[in-house]
């Protein structure tokens, strides 16, 4: 199996001003062509730290992949840094300039002078020069005595593309196996609960493995084969997947680390043809959010609240009075009143509605922080669930969106 | 000057499951000490992996910050690589056994055996303990022959508190000089516009010094004195910071990382004593989430409107129908009156509405995708904003409520 480092470069990075984003996208790249991370290295613009961290890293591993120190300033070091340790040679390539030059024409700009220094690239038969499509450095691939280095800039809408265009495929016939995984998304169990129904799994499977990992409110177990195709990786997958549904049932609310609760949600709205209302106290708007920020969800989503104050909740939604001043605005009665009003006045098939005491203020012996009521309203009728979340502010409201969503997914299943 | 290096533990950061967010932390706190951080680096729960670069950091820096790999599995191997390299003895402690017991069994759980790893910590002498009030492993630091080592848990949110009360005042007292800053937080203006009307601030400012950044949607300067005292520190930084607010007037909304522009909204809404009413077509909720994320906001925020279908802009806020037939629901016309409906409604002194296209489908030639309209509602009538913002999705959004919150921060000043 090769082995890879990932070297960020960047004195923002190193300073903390800024998260390393790329250096996780890499590594879960690398990771799924069978090529095994062992390190991840970030330096500053230093042109004597840099090669040191360079030359170690092609000591101890087959790949390294570069981001960041391809601009055209006096600081970006790493193409010509590499370039040497490489023994490679760059040459001013006349069709890169051009197009450099119309591309920064484009902005009604004349082209700066040491943007000719991104136009150096390796010299046929010393390297692959990768195409940036998103900027005007390009990246490119070194290759040498069983060492490869593959260099992208530092911007992520630059990198990603880059990386999976021109050097993933390249990577992917280098490493000799293939990881397929199958990711399945859990809510309503903890990660410790979760892991201890499975636990043999994770503890003896070799292939596929299995390995639980937390999110925030909910809970992933990544299936993971070696195989030297995508159908024997599927085969492989398939049994340990298997047991996981029968384990966790429904709980398993999708699968792929790309789906969310509020896809899944709006997905099973449109197959069944329902339409769907909220209604928002303590989460402010942020169930609306999530359910607008899949597309097409104006096929199913018209109509939302956000009934912060009482007088909002009493006007907008019809919560009666009585119910506000017997049972107060976190109660079942007011959260079933909530969505019973939301679910009227929009026209809506289902509206769920949430009512609770987010924090840090606002709680009481009886009614602490973290309490939350959901209500939720269909065609059978109007049911409440109690929730008693824990953590801050945001945490509570990121919850409390995620068990809404989820209530609504049941009462559609 | 003390150099740092910094090391996270964990093969699930190695391997890309998650981002390495407290590196970047990390960083942040130390460059504010006056600590030159030279290295950044993750190493999975490797034994030989992670001594050798244990070794490495401690041959090439003076103080080491180590994140995870305090757990109480097989796979946690910090303390004791680090103890050794210090030719530290961990002893141990009977109280931390007593203490971890409690914390447990608050879960209702005993505590597994091999939890007790996490109580052996230096002995008397060979290092000091940092308590850790969000979880069962403590922290350490080792100190030896100009040498320092602070060891930390994984996990963010034990992370950061035990580094800012345990670590930071001792890390604060070994560098002798302090950095001091004043952080700029602007709205309205590009990074590359803002840093040509301060180029001679940023090329020549030795101390303090100037540097921007790019925050999502916005621009920051931070502003960074070197001083032995706060006050010398802020008698640096105030006629930098003069100039600075000569140059942008009221583009600045607020000072500190921690600011926002929500927070910035509600706090003048709170000084002026009005209330604001929020109508949401494309943003589905996010105006209303910024603004209830700020604790207090039910003192200025009531009712928000989500009217993702034009059914709900005409029901709800009384949009006229032969506006969206003779305009659309994206215009200028449709915004005011939404704008004017939220604040008919709901009786708020202001109210803002967007309506718009975030893409990535809904776009046409003569309304793209990034077309969006605020329309601001006040006492003193109704006006509304043009935008054409780029990006995807998501991006579209989150500048539309940028926008939108700052419409209303202007009408308020």
């Amino acid at each position: 199996m090769l082995t890879a480092e990932i070297i960020a470069v960047g004195t923002e990075l190193l300073m903390g001003q800024i998260v390393n984003t790329n250096a996780k996208f890499l590594a879960e790249r690398l990771t799924g062509l069978g090529i095994s991370v062992l390190h991840q290295t970030v330096v500053g613009d230093n042109p004597r730290r840099l090669r040191d961290a360079a030359e170690l890293a092609l000591s101890r591993c087959d790949v390294v992949v570069f981001t960041g120190g391809l601009g055209p300033t006096d600081d970006d070091l790493t193409k010509e840094t590499v370039a040497e340790l490489f023994g490679a040679e760059l040459k001013l390539h006349q069709p890169r300039v051009d197009r450099m030059r119309a591309y920064i024409r484009g902005w009604d700009r004349s082209m700066p002078e040491n943007n000719l220094k991104q136009a150096y690239l390796p010299a046929e038969g010393d390297g692959i020069i990768l195409p940036n499509d998103n900027g005007t450095a390009p990246g490119c691939i070194f290759e040498k005595g069983g060492k490869t280095a593959v260099l992208l800039p530092g911007p992520p809408r630059e990198m990603m593309p880059m990386f999976l265009n021109g050097a993933e495929p390249h990577l992917r016939k280098l490493s000799g196996a293939e990881l397929y995984s199958r990711v399945l998304r859990i809510f309503g169990i903890g990660e410790s609960a979760a892991a201890e129904q499975v636990d043999d799994l994770i503890k003896n499977q070799t292939n596929p493995t299995v390995a639980p990992y937390a999110k925030e409110g909910e809970v992933t177990f990544r299936i993971t084969a070696m195989a030297n195709s995508p159908e024997e990786g599927e085969r492989l997958l398939a049994p340990v997947a298997e047991r996981m549904y029968r384990e966790f049932g429904d709980k398993i609310y999708a699968e792929g680390d790309g789906a969310t609760m509020a896809g899944t949600v709006v997905e099973l709205l449109r197959q069944k043809n329902k339409t769907l209302a909220t209604a928002e106290s303590c989460t402010g708007g942020m169930i609306g959010s999530a359910i607008t920020s899949v597309p097409g969800a104006s096929e199913v989503y018209g109509f939302g609240f956000i009934t912060y104050a009482n007088e909002a909740k009493e006007q907008i939604l019809g919560v009666r009075r009585e119910t506000l001043a017997a049972h107060g605005a976190v109660s079942p009665e007011t959260a079933a009143e909530m969505a019973a009003g939301a679910k009227r006045v929009s026209g809506a098939d289902i509206a769920v509605a949430v009512t609770g005491i987010a924090g840090p203020g606002g709680g009481t012996p009886e009614k602490p922080v973290g309490l939350v009521y959901v209500g939720l309203a269909s065609e059978r009728g109007v049911r409440t669930v109690k929730l008693n979340l824990s953590g801050d502010r945001e945490r509570v409201r990121t919850r409390t969106v995620l068990n809404a969503l989820d209530a609504v997914r049941r009462a559609l299943l």
